[in-house]
């Protein structure tokens, strides 16, 4: 089993409205409503791979019961901790001619007694797991070190973490020495605090000096995610880039939760770090091409693991 | 105690944004979450007048329950009526330079079975009503001769009713009989497909023979809210019109919603026309100055019930 840690999910409302008026009153044609987070989207990916999985994390008022029953319909296991804030909300608006506005509520406080009854259950549920997956943003109540405690839970009990935040979480959570950890290259270069890419693209042998850094300080593997580029991965083994013949286009958030859910999978699986890291890229191009996070299809899964090239990058290019 | 109709319900989801940027992600500095439809406006200022007051209505989903739970935090009793749809959701967003944009879902499905079970939890507490006031939209699975039905039942418990809806659902209700049906100067014109206001404001003369139609119709009065020139109500009795010395500016459609309540208010203290128009004109204009609708300060409210002027509209005006 692997748990899947969304500390701040949301209920994501979707209105499609054909012409959008910003100054008045719009009638959307069609409302959707589905649970989401980062975390919540690894746990639907994993289990349309057949991984059991239990997503874990904090829920709090109607739209956290909101959560929690749309979550039970898609038939994903979970084990929220009940919190007196209010779980938050995303809401987007879809223009028929092409223009979408997002609106995304911070979340709830959390209290310290409320994380201590998260940290025990996670405690329990770290006996059954295989790995654990941390993912998404911290709800503005919790430390930015929060990331790092539940790592060191983790490694207390031999349960490999894979983290994908951003900002102070995943520089704190990064030295909490994950087995991995999933930033995107905005990410990577906002911890870098430099510009890591160039006209055209990314700038390889910069990626590779930020993602050394951040094993230095106690990630044991960076993949980070390279948009048209593919993944580049940092290993203690070595380090590997994977890359689709086309770039991906489509859901560039679902694309990324898939990655990290692929990588998560390849590490209990024991894949060899070429093919972890092929699954990942191909895994992500297939979600990008879906038009919900968490969805692929398996025939577009199938045809980009076999599109997919992935080659190992020597020392020498990237230093 | 007073039964107040609300059918469609809604949770009104406010987003305030220091600078919208309409093609992107906003991060919205304040929330607020709270119970809407023009019924439970209706139904907060008649609690906050000390009138015994039940809300009933169709609610159904999570966003139905999110209603019920808000509703009953304000205190508010309420006999829901549950079904299958999903309660619907407004959501507005307020951009610090000024401009507003809403968007409102249309509301459930309603089953003919749910509609049948909501009349007969409504024709029981019709024995405990000294009034009803059925106010606002229908949700779309109900015929346009919803509130028709229910004011007939009214009528055969003896029970006077107050009627605030527009389009069909309002020219049908009103064959039915009720006490007062309230619709705005929009509403009025539509019904009677002509103009009704001319430059500078409305034209009384039209709007007097626009509400004499609908009374010939049926219903036994008729006060039509005119903006900046008040409320004219044209009724067995006679016509009165009663202005504010300043313009009602603000939450129109919380003013509109507190004409309601004090029209069912007078309507039951057994109040004459003159002075129950003053009331109304005052409650409106004391709503439209509070920041939530549902809400009025009383010092507001007395205030303007001194201001308020109420004349007598002799028949050669108007004809």
């Amino acid at each position: 089993m692997i748990a899947v840690v969304c500390l701040n999910p949301a209920l994501d409302v979707t209105h499609h409205v054909t012409a959008v008026d910003w100054a008045g009153v719009n009638r959307p044609g069609a409302v959707h409503a589905r649970p989401g987070g980062k975390g919540l989207n690894v746990a639907r990916t994993l289990r349309a791979l057949g991984v059991d999985v239990l997503v874990m994390g904090l829920t709090g008022g109607i739209t956290g019961a909101g959560v929690e029953a749309a979550l039970g319909e898609l038939g994903v296991p979970a084990a929220f901790t009940r919190i007196a804030g209010e779980t938050r909300r995303t809401f987007t608006v879809v223009d028929g001619r092409g223009a979408t506005a997002a609106f995304h509520e911070a979340g709830p406080g959390v209290t310290a007694a409320e994380f201590a009854a998260f940290r025990a259950r996670y405690e329990r549920a770290l006996t059954g797991s295989a790995a654990v997956v941390l993912s998404g943003s911290l709800p503005p109540g919790l430390p930015a070190g929060s990331y790092a405690t539940l790592i060191e839970m983790a490694t207390a009990a031999c349960v490999p973490a894979v983290l994908d935040a951003h900002g102070e979480a995943l520089r704190r959570g990064a030295a909490a020495g994950p087995a991995i950890v999933k930033p995107n290259l905005a990410e990577l270069e906002a911890l870098a605090g430099r510009r890591l890419s160039a006209a055209g693209g990314a700038d390889l042998t910069g990626v590779a000096a930020a993602a050394r850094e951040l094993r230095q300080a106690g990630a044991r593997a960076v993949v980070t995610s390279l948009g048209a580029e593919g993944l580049l991965a940092a290993t203690g083994d070595g380090r590997w880039q994977a890359r689709t013949p086309a770039p991906v286009a489509g859901n560039a958030t679902g694309a990324g939760d898939a990655v990290a859910a692929a990588l998560a999978h390849g590490l209990v699986l024991g894949r060899a770090w070429d093919e972890r890291l092929r699954h990942a890229a191909a895994l992500g191009a297939a979600t990008a091409a879906a038009p919900v996070a968490g969805e692929f299809s398996p025939a577009d899964y199938a045809r980009a693991l076999r599109e997919v090239t992935v080659r190992e990058v020597a020392v020498e290019e990237v230093s």
